[in-house]
């Protein structure tokens, strides 16, 4: 619940002691439902077999239970939405949100086993698939906070660039963690053709080392994987995505501190740098 | 286009000198739009091959693209709802139709293969399916369309039993017309364990003559699926079905008699019993 999280950490920038607490809690459920929506769809294009150390619905009731599965928490999402915020512009933000994720998704599909794509064409698609939502949840956590229109702003800001380098970091693990830290399979991403930043870094510099592995696409073997999550390592991938992930954490750093000082803004900080340092 | 059509039709109830014909537009693509997303999501669940005689996206493209192109047009009317009727009381009518579609294929979906499901069940599952959204088709048209408040629930009800009448002659057409006019493969609900109302009535009164052939379930063979239909036609399933629906465009006739009069009343008769004797 990372982005409900989000959003009560954000309320706490608010007027605190003016807030509906019983409507934060149904605005926060909002963000867990689309999320939730999100990922069980995604499943289904994934084929994967575990999500945060459970078994998929897809995996567990097979696909055509997963897309009603899906289309009902976009329902009560929907639902929810509406009593909570119809009338006002963030629903607007919603709508943009929810398209955002999903032209993200279609984006990765649509790059999968493109060894051309750049590092802009991979953030974009990050960008959409998870910095929008974290910054909604920030944004509406300080809106529904009843914070100043100013700090508003900068929570949508740092919640996108705490989202992108969140990312980058989740995408590294797949290369230097275990299935037992992981919760999932390891190189998942990598043996169903989504390209990542430390692959698309290693690749740059030496694509001839690559290029035989990664020709095979789909058809690439287990073993294989693991040469090419060797590679990524040897010719310093994931230290590049580090690198890449860092000035994302320190953007989000340096708006932070433009936040009023206050309790709040202390435990955003403590959290975030906690966040992106985890090891799943 | 039928549920923007009934829009139309209901939109020209009200106060025509008034209206604001690109806003209507937007609303009446909204409905299509719902509509449209939920079809592509449901050919998923029924592996269905053809929809009003066109190849379905889940048989050309995949179930993966099938999934994300519903999502899309969930998203697109979300969108557009939000442009054409954020704050509006008539959001939370869109939000409970889009759970009222959804639960009405779910309740199909539970009730595959149920010799044990009574007429009851069925209505309200093809209630949830097809009616709530040509009710909200009507609604929305004299809403938008400026009509009186008394106009606008009149409304909301001839299209709830327009609805209901229409999904029973949809049904009773997969007994009775030929892949021809259907534009779709005949009895294709039976063969996949969708039990409709000319099956349940003839099934009620000979359940003998039915066992054998639907306790093969999704083993039935294409000839026994024709031996079926040919049972509900001989035991006069078919004709109970019409009488069924003949109570639903009764009611619907009633309504509209209530209606003002006026040029539109007199097209929404004839129209909508056109609509009642159409082919496919």
């Amino acid at each position: 619940m990372l982005r409900p999280g989000l959003f009560f950490l954000f309320a706490g920038l608010g007027d605190t002691q003016h807030q509906d607490e019983a409507h934060l809690i149904k605005v926060a459920a909002t963000l867990e439902l689309l999320h939730k929506a999100t990922l069980i769809h995604d499943d289904i294009i994934d084929d994967s077999p575990l999500r945060h150390g459970e078994i998929t619905i897809q995996s567990k009731y097979g696909k055509d239970v997963a897309v009603y599965a899906g289309d009902l928490l976009f329902t009560v999402f929907f639902e929810l939405l509406i009593e909570t915020m119809n009338g006002s512009t963030l629903m607007q933000r919603n709508a943009a949100a929810m398209k955002k994720l999903l032209l993200g998704e279609l984006g990765q599909m649509n790059t999968r086993y493109s060894r051309t794509q750049t590092i802009t064409d991979y953030l974009k698609n990050i960008n959409g698939k998870t910095a929008e939502l974290f910054s909604l949840a920030c944004l509406e956590g300080a809106h529904f906070g009843k914070a100043a229109p100013k700090v508003q702003q900068l929570a949508a800001q740092i919640g996108e660039n705490i989202g992108i380098a969140f990312q980058i970091f989740d995408d590294i693990l797949d290369y230097t963690s275990t299935a037992g830290t992981l919760k999932k399979p390891v190189l998942e991403d990598l043996a169903e053709g989504v390209y990542t930043s430390p692959l698309l870094f290693a690749y740059a510099e030496h694509p001839d080392s690559f290029e035989p592995l990664l020709q095979k696409e789909e058809k690439i073997t287990t073993s294989e994987v693991k040469q090419v999550g060797q590679l990524v390592r040897k010719y310093g991938g994931t230290k590049s995505a580090v690198k890449l992930a860092r000035t994302y954490t320190e953007r989000a750093s340096a708006l932070i501190a433009e936040l009023p000082v206050s309790p709040a803004r202390t435990q955003i900080e403590k959290i975030t740098s906690a966040l992106l340092k985890r090891k799943f």
